[in-house]
């Protein structure tokens, strides 16, 4: 368990840094529908390493393979398999960290837990993980596209304290990824990429904040009570690594104002669709979407695997120094953005399938 | 789906504000733990409206009964039914909520999902529905509590701008217990207080942040990938009422730290056991509990229901005004810590029986 | 866990033989759905206890009170809590059977697995437990109805050697209700229920046949591998108690046949239906129903408890007799025909959900 | 959905006949179990098609490949993840069976459930999906045989009227594999082995009964109600192809038996271990394991696709004749064994967790 998600559109991931390879399995797909493995490949190509000076150097064209649940081009609506072949592996640049914790990383938990790692790259707890959502996610955005016309855009909102200015109503993709660190907003991506191109020279990393809009959002996704929206949406995007905090709508700032000023009052448009004058709720209310863009924001800490020397232990307890070697980002936000991107399309394409199976029937 | 929470410590809710009465079922309690239905109440007494002069007026003893599941003061194994009876209801405070939507409350998405909504109380999305969560995290509480002495300690942090000053470290439930706005910083308490009742007169609401810290939590508890523990923790919260930002550790503030100023370093203490100098990771690295402090933050939004005049549609979307009668919290804060607490047990609970189930065999 | 069934329409039951109450939580039940108490209690009705004198005489209304989920007569899309309180309890007569162990009934085994029993009435491993089954099963049914016409009709078959002549193309629940021990042929009938009184006067039990046809299913319900249609009746069945065996259409005796022979050949109606010749297939191929009749049968053994003299052990172990006291059913069959045509109708009902979910949306 | 099986010990199959191959997801699996690639394959090889005169000539070595979840030759704790590349794919022997649907057979429902079908080998339908199953069952068999020493054998116990005699109590692997058909009698083996032959050479097929025996099973695994030990069984073998019936115990033939006659009485033996003179019960009472060896049967048709010239339509509707082409099975039933075993332990599998998960913790 642990390693799945959803419930009727459902996907569960495999695969280590090093080693075979990494992949997802996509059960509960509908079928028929249209999709080519360059459609897939496009989003891997958005978070794969080395896309450009300010990820990790690490080389993978994590090009990707359709096993099963294909035919013609279409889905069968049987599991989709797909594979991602492990290629540029540099097992030995970890050997000091198969005994030295890495602090703040998953090395000493999983240890402790299972009693045996795969320490190699991270193993289970690498970035290349994320492969697979983001795969799948692929998927599942083009059939909220293909139903509803969902937009699904993420970017980079800040870089430690340097933060764009990006309407969610309007941004685009183009404009998403007109710049290396996708950040919208030109002036403020300039000086992002200039601060983690100093940071890494430094043997250092930094964090950020990663926006996401879902536009065209069909009303009554979500579900009361433990399946709510807004809480899939937050384990889905609290499951990233390096995640640390998560806002939807007005999120922590809304606690600041009084209950006439954060309520979203409805009027009625033109079309005869009720609507709301503004959107603090962030276009969940009750847990179920009210046709509104979703806005979310998520916390990512500064990458916790560092060139500075820090103190730490051995997995015998034995106090060292880490300098960590290995090829690693030094701010996982250019490359998080279509992480988050895949897991609210996750989220959204599961519950329209959920939504679809209680209340379309009678 | 949607009103079940938990794999192996599984309960789910059931239940309207009006009507025959809310409960739960919990199934998957461990055998042949002691509990007392005073035990419960007690955590629901925390939770019962009418309890001080800032919650809601509503009087509801919220009694409850055990209905399955135990013998001889004991749990059976089996499924835990507890079920609460509704009592002080006032329907005809609804009258006009049956057609007017409350802007920011779940009235319009419910009618739009389903075509039918209980509107009496806010139905389904009452806060009522909470009863169920916080019976079941006492139980969860206990559990944890003798397997390894966790203690779960919430409180309120901030009301609107007024912020608390509390160690998590040594924070006690009787501090949190000793004024009726749960702050264990008395000075803030009392201007905590003065504000709310302040708002109330206003006929308006307020919102806020409540901190939840777990102190003993075993080693080992949460799993990789989707099933972290920040991610079900914050799923856990983001499904409560008017919740709409999570953070553990150090969350969003932590995004201005630099990798080498975030790291948690690790050492040996004085019993050989691998500890970290500091805790900005929450208690959590890799999804996966490291032994420290636990520690969380969710934000509340201020009640969505308020006596002021706003603006809003009926359900058939004609411009109306709406000052919402009924008794209602001017600031959910107080009576969301045991919920929060309830939510974070539950959790905990879930995963100390999922990692003896995986790893508990060989 | 093992107390919830279902993915989409989900049903929790609770609750034991002595105690509170049993009852059951029906979540994803499709809203505006119109359903009375009335209809619900028509089937718990044909289930209860005393309803005749070839079934145990303890005396219980089974009268039902519904918690949740309804509103002016019609579903809400939030879970329906029902509820049945015990009341014809008498304890006592279980005294001698809280340390002797019935052979081949579940007294040991619970005391082994969780340390502690409800003994009273064999606690939750009464068929009293059935009850939330049943009555959620009156709720699947009237769904099932309303779409599809869908009728599910139970009867008994076989009683020990006696074996009923039945169509299941034609037979109705008057034929089957016509009678007591709920066989349509009344012939056997008659030898049935002298057959079931005679082994009640020896203090003795026996067993039987369950047949139960599903007409007018829709095609396409069911799914490929695990959750093929025959393998979730099989599991909803089997979990029944006292049920030790399960066929689907031509069963254990279809492998008498060569292919040539069993295989269901295809023809085009005159509606242009694709039907087949003969349904040795049960009406389920691949897993997914066909639109044939769906046909299963169930073998339920002797109850476990009865008044003559066994040999048998304490629960420390020690070689004593055991005349069981207590009111105990002779033979389960005519109570188990509504059980089995629940379960049917549960699973039915999931995959009605489940197929709308995966394949509607596109 | 409904290509994942069990909670704890969970596995997702992918793949289909023809394509880039067929998989299995095992999640949940125990840390440190040592196992390696050939214990896996000599369980796949006991599947695999071409290994006698028997089974179909189609020749796949099915080599295993595992991509995930290993190190060092032992479990990791994270999803393992195994490959099964299809090799002998003869495409154009199904270019009529495209548009003509084989009498008994998934064609028709998977066009008409999905409006699409991987019709090249019968796609997700063909027997291929269980190779994952039985990769996961030889895994799930090491578990059970280091934490208690469980044997899991299964055989052919009947093929068409040819029964043979075998007592589980004492029946080996060796015996099972000491000749083709798997039927550890070994006149009675020779005698199906000719029929099958005959069979074969008519263009027909015939079908049979599979016995497996869980020797060593500890007490306690199963749960009360739905979950029940024989409902997972049953549920686990239904889910095989061409399965029609299951039985426990003394299953349908119980039925002929008086309560008394059935009933299985304790013993103390000399250990002090709590037994039962007879086994009627097949290891399960209550639906939780008592120490018994279990013992359960699976009938299994005559195989859909044959040779021999049957009536049926094609995907349009319109009458044709069909003999089939391509490499089948005259008889499933050899190569069903490994699967049965393989479900039975996957089942127990993960009811061990599930069992350690609630009840190890206090």
């Amino acid at each position: 368990m642990g390693n799945t998600f959803g419930h009727l559109f459902r996907i569960t991931t495999f695969g280590e840094s090093h080693g075979g390879g990494v992949g997802v399995v996509i059960d509960g797909c509908p079928p028929r529908l249209e999709i080519s493995v360059e459609e897939i490949q496009a989003e891997l190509n958005r978070r794969r390493p080395g896309q450009s000076k300010i990820t990790t150097p690490r080389n993978e064209a994590d090009q990707c393979e359709i096993l099963s649940g294909m035919m013609d081009g279409k889905t069968t609506g049987t599991p989709i398999a797909l594979l991602v072949r492990n290629k540029d592996q540099r097992s030995q640049d970890y050997d000091e960290m198969a005994v030295k914790y890495r602090p703040s990383h998953a090395d000493a938990t999983y240890d402790e837990k299972y009693g045996i790692r795969s320490w190699q790259g991270g193993g289970r707890s690498s970035a290349r993980e994320t492969i697979g959502r983001v795969a799948a996610g692929a998927i599942a955005k083009k059939i909220l596209h293909q139903v509803a016309g969902v937009e699904i855009i993420g970017y980079v909102k800040r870089i430690k304290d340097l933060e764009g200015v990006v309407d969610p109503e309007t941004v685009t993709l183009e404009q998403v990824e007109s710049n290396i660190v996708r950040c919208p907003d030109s002036n403020a991506a300039d000086r992002m990429i200039d601060l983690i191109e100093q940071v890494r020279k430094e043997g250092d990393s930094i964090g950020g904040v990663v926006e996401c809009v879902a536009r065209q959002v069909p009303k009554s996704l979500g579900m009361p009570v433990f399946d709510k929206l807004e809480a899939d949406l937050a384990k889905g995007v609290m499951s990233l690594p390096a995640s640390k905090g998560f806002e939807i709508g007005s999120g922590f700032a809304g606690t600041l104002l009084t209950g006439s000023e954060h309520n979203d009052e409805f009027y009625t448009d033109e079309n005869g669709n009720i609507r709301t004058v503004t959107n603090r709720s962030g276009g969940v209310q009750g847990g179920i979407s009210n046709g509104e863009n979703i806005i979310i924001r998520v916390a990512f800490k500064p990458t916790a695997t560092i060139r500075k020397e820090q103190n730490t232990v051995t997995n015998e307890g034995e106090a060292v120094t880490l300098a960590a070697k290995g090829r690693h980002d030094p701010c996982v936000l250019p490359r998080a953005v279509p992480m988050v991107e895949a897991m609210v399309a996750l989220v959204l394409c599961d519950h329209l399938l959920r939504h679809q199976g209680q209340c379309g029937v009678l």
